[in-house]
């Protein structure tokens, strides 16, 4: 028997209208970001250690203080009622049921009262409005709802161009309530409520003390800039090149974990996404030094093939995986992954 | 939708004859170079910066004290009548629409006073002569129709051998007026006509002692031999190995910019040309140090399959992505891209 | 005329039951390691000797004391009755003729008795139990048989994901005596008598002190590992990634051996296997100080497509192999090559 | 059109017969060696020099004291005979007519004195025999008929296996004047005529006192080698794998050259042949410091297909490609190649 999450691109692939099913996989431009993601964790040739006591596999791991039962989480995607009627919130029942994380995102299309609802530990992804008080709105409504943390993603100044072929796109396809469902009223009509393209360290000290909950700085590829998202009070960085969706040539990230973690990571926490499929990629994330590792368009893809059951199936197989690695690199646990596992 | 830059070549093959498209296609012998030229751009990864303010891009850039709006300039080719019956001043127009700058080749088929009445701001190139003086009415002429600089192509003491297959090559097509508009009459016809065999740095000074020009070395990847131009008095270098027509297996000048800046570029400005073909490229070579970036082949490929109003909406095209480009890299000009972006 | 090891592995994917021959040549899930253990070998390039004197050419080497005219020695590989119906006996016989060492799989389903009475040299592969006391049957049954040192396999904790198809699995096919033959009856039902997961150190003093055999350790790959199993007492570490069937992502052997014996070489004998084929990576094996070298699947397609002359015959072309190529070399002994040898 | 060299071995396969072809074309074993020596030469880049006078560009070239005038000198292939009813005598035309150099393999099927008739200048190859004496006529033939050095082939203790198909070999098919012209009648009957085993730097010191020529040793890849050579007074050293013939995953001799050029370059003179198949690979081992460099091949595929003129014609191509290289790269000679051309 191969792995479920083989074949999932191709059977999302027939299953979705390929308008949606083009949208979750492109890449802006040439795709060459996205392309490279995954090749850049497959790189990495590992030394596993031997005679070491793996009786015990303890994959728990703990972000921002709370402790996850499935250490691969998931990243905020856009529209996720284009590939399932219940979307965000089928989604989270699915990564309730795994024992892991999700990050909602600001595009979503169910509230985050529902996906609460679930039980489901989540974060609200945000783009901070060009008029900052725009944005209050859903901020507070994902902190009442329950959210532990914000993800401020400050990659998007600007939406990165994707060359569609011929043919209808998502936004031709897309539903009324497919997105946009924590926003309030009439919120996209007035040019404050469009993406900042002057963002700053000063819109990470703002979004903590407004809402008093953690931010987390997504988009991060230097370590330069996670420094200034430290000293500006950000509880976490995430290197991310938004799946490849932004400048296309950006590094993969893959390569850019380690500088980042030298620079911050005594500070605060570093996650990772980009191209994570397999267990020996959240492996690898760890012994680069991230505390948590993301994936974005696989859970999609599992959630449009076989909703909330293809979600924990995919986790869950992730979670076995996870545990005969670590057993056969001689580690326990999570905690005990380090850099020397690398052959370099 | 896809780039109008993406089909270009494509549509000059079909649109253009072959033994036309032909010559403006290849390299010499092997095309090791002219194939590796793009290659040798695409290599660079990028580390785009976040929270940053680029509310206001600003594109313009200053070469020789004149101020370009747009940064993608146009480097010289010959016989540009072969693909269009107005050949250079129909590029002129173009480039003059986009507020570009034009290198106009020795080998022109319009003279420079209709190049000049487009109102484009432009150089001259020059092949220095065997016998020195028969080169000054062609340099006199550029110089009183305007022209800011003179540009010498210091790589082609010989011309580099191409190989053609059956049939006829651009010379059996090439009509009367193709090149050579701006020579005086009965030029070629003297031995002492030829390209000269033993430049030196002394023509150089010459070459801006005579004209008072600004005198650009193109077909420098050396930097011993930028230091020798500008000890000479050369207001600028140009990395080039003339589009991989020259030396079969000369470095791709992506890969010779960074050491001749390193010589230098405190003291002259440095340009670069060879496969450019995206912002991207452009980008790059300005964190590798140039001042500015010039494209050969593909306004020649807009030119011929869509006249002026193709080389504009070429360079147009470049514009608009450029300006994406450096919102997400997180700089507001071409000022602020430094070698502190590129992944190594 | 051709090799007879060239064509082996196809030759054995037409006479074996697709389900048997699927089981010999997979590794773990993406067959990343198997698909690269060869390629390592491959990457190394020599710089020969000349004006040396290789009239005599010497294949001898010594193992743990035991003279092998052939130093091609055979790895522990499970189920060879698979193959040919009388299994490790029939391998027995052509390693005995060839001259070589055979290490016998814990899974034999033959004897130690019969496969002694070939005359082979031979040692005695095992799994450590959960319950330790367990294994020990197994270990005084081979020293009575006369093996000559006992071969911890410490890689595997559990055994690692293989994907097979649709169809059966050799473990359908698999008769009663297959493996197992040299285990007391009812082995296996007790929970005890699985895999140990808790290996260290102390089990290799105990398998020293218990068996008073040399007690080489299978599976390391890093130098950290080789130390403690030196300290521990093993006479010998063999660098293995069980031919790419536990951590796929693995390094490649011929990556990690140059590390092993810079930390232990002057302590203890190390040995590699991982896709060594040919004279060139036994001589390469040898240059980055490997004592040994050893084999697991050609043996294996060599006995299932010829049985006992088949491995006899790969056998003795590999050693006319390794003679030229020692007299190419310059050396007239394994003795004689070194590091030096190899370009870098 | 296109270059005479480029399309030579396809047209040698066409004419010559498949057995013979095969012979020349062929690597040992996996043809390793053979299939990666011109891309070793093609793997360096150039930074030509511009604004040096190349008015008058000198090919002419110096080895032990002879001046050539073209410096693409033929290296020492058997059985020409097979390739040319005249054999080495109508290459032996060709190569004098271009001004070029000639070694006479000690296989040759013509006689030195019909070589020497020709007017070319030339040195004769030996390999010494297991008795010394055994080879001393055919090396004061030599002498006497006007040879200027002896080549000892030392990279041949035995010959390297090649890997035959089906059908005849060039064996088969030797006529009786195929080889062996200059040795004396019975040679090859005893085994002191055999290829000696035991060479050693003794033998250089013999050559060179008995035959009272320069000795050149041919197939060094290693300094310590080239070292030893000159002190047993070799007058040159000769970087060769045997075109890949010897030791199959030799390394390529464009990567051996610039070890040994600095080991002896100062005391001998270096030369090198391996994939040599263009004026660029010429001028890079020029640059990488050899004295000379030889091609094997290709002289003799120009002499199956178009005689003497063929080789004549192949030489004179090359002349004048280097010729343009030399002129792009702003050398007037040889001489004045250096390793600063390369790009590094
Ligand atoms: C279709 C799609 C929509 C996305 N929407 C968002 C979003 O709304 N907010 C955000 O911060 N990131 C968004 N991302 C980026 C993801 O959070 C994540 O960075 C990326 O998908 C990770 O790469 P992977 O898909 O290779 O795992 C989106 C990605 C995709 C593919
Ligand atoms: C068909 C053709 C003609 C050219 N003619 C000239 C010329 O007359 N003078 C000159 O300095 N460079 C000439 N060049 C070189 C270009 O100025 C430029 O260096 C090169 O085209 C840049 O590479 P690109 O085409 O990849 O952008 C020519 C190039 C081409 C392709
Ligand atoms: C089918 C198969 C069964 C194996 N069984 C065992 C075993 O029982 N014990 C063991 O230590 N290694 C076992 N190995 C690993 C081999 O001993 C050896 O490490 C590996 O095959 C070497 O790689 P090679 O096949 O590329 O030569 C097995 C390997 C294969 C392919
Ligand atoms: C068919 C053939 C026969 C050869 N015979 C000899 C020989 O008799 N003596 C010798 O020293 N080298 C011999 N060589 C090696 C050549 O001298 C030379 O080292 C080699 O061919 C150079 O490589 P190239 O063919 O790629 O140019 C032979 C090579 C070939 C291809």
């Amino acid at each position: 028997m191969g792995r479920f999450a083989d074949g999932l691109e191709e059977r999302a692939a027939d299953v979705l209208p390929e308008a949606v099913f083009r949208y979750f996989r492109q890449g802006s431009r040439d795709s060459t970001s996205t392309s490279e993601a995954t090749a850049a964790w497959e790189r990495h040739r590992f030394l596993p250690q031997v005679l070491r006591d793996v009786t015990e596999v303890d994959l728990r791991s703990t972000v921002l203080g709370a402790e996850l039962a499935c250490p691969f989480a998931v990243a905020p995607t856009a529209m996720q009622r284009a590939v399932h009627p219940e979307g965000e919130v089928a989604m989270a029942r699915g990564i309730a049921a795994a024992g892991s994380l999700m990050v909602v995102s600001s595009n979503s299309g169910s509230t985050f009262e529902d996906i609460a609802a679930t039980g489901v530990t989540f974060w609200a992804q945000v783009y901070v409005t060009a008029d900052r008080p725009a944005c209050l709105p859903l901020l507070h409504r994902a902190a009442a709802a329950g959210a532990r943390a914000v993800v401020l993603t400050a990659d998007t100044p600007v939406v990165g161009t994707k060359h569609d072929g011929e043919g209808p796109t998502i936004w031709d396809l897309a539903g009324p309530g497919w997105s946009h469902a924590n926003f309030p009223d009439g919120y996209g009509s007035s040019p404050g409520d469009a993406k900042a393209t002057d963002l700053g360290p000063q819109d990470v000290e703002w979004l903590a003390r407004t809402t008093r909950l953690p931010v987390v700085v997504k988009g991060v590829l230097r370590a330069d800039d996670a420094r200034r998202c430290a000293e500006a009070g950000a509880a976490a960085v995430w290197v991310s090149n938004h799946g490849g969706r932004q400048f296309d040539g950006a590094a993969a990230t893959a390569d850019c974990l380690e500088a980042v973690v030298a620079e911050v990571g005594d500070e605060v926490e570093v996650y990772v996404d980009g191209g994570v499929r397999t267990a020996r990629h959240v492996v690898t994330a760890h012994a680069l030094g991230a505390s948590a590792a993301f994936m974005g368009r696989p859970p999609v893809y599992a959630l449009g093939t076989e909703g909330s059951a293809g979600v924990e199936r995919l986790l869950g197989e992730l979670d076995d995986e996870l545990t005969e690695a670590l057993m056969l690199l001689g580690c326990p646990s999570l905690g005990r992954v380090t850099t020397a596992l690398l052959s370099r």
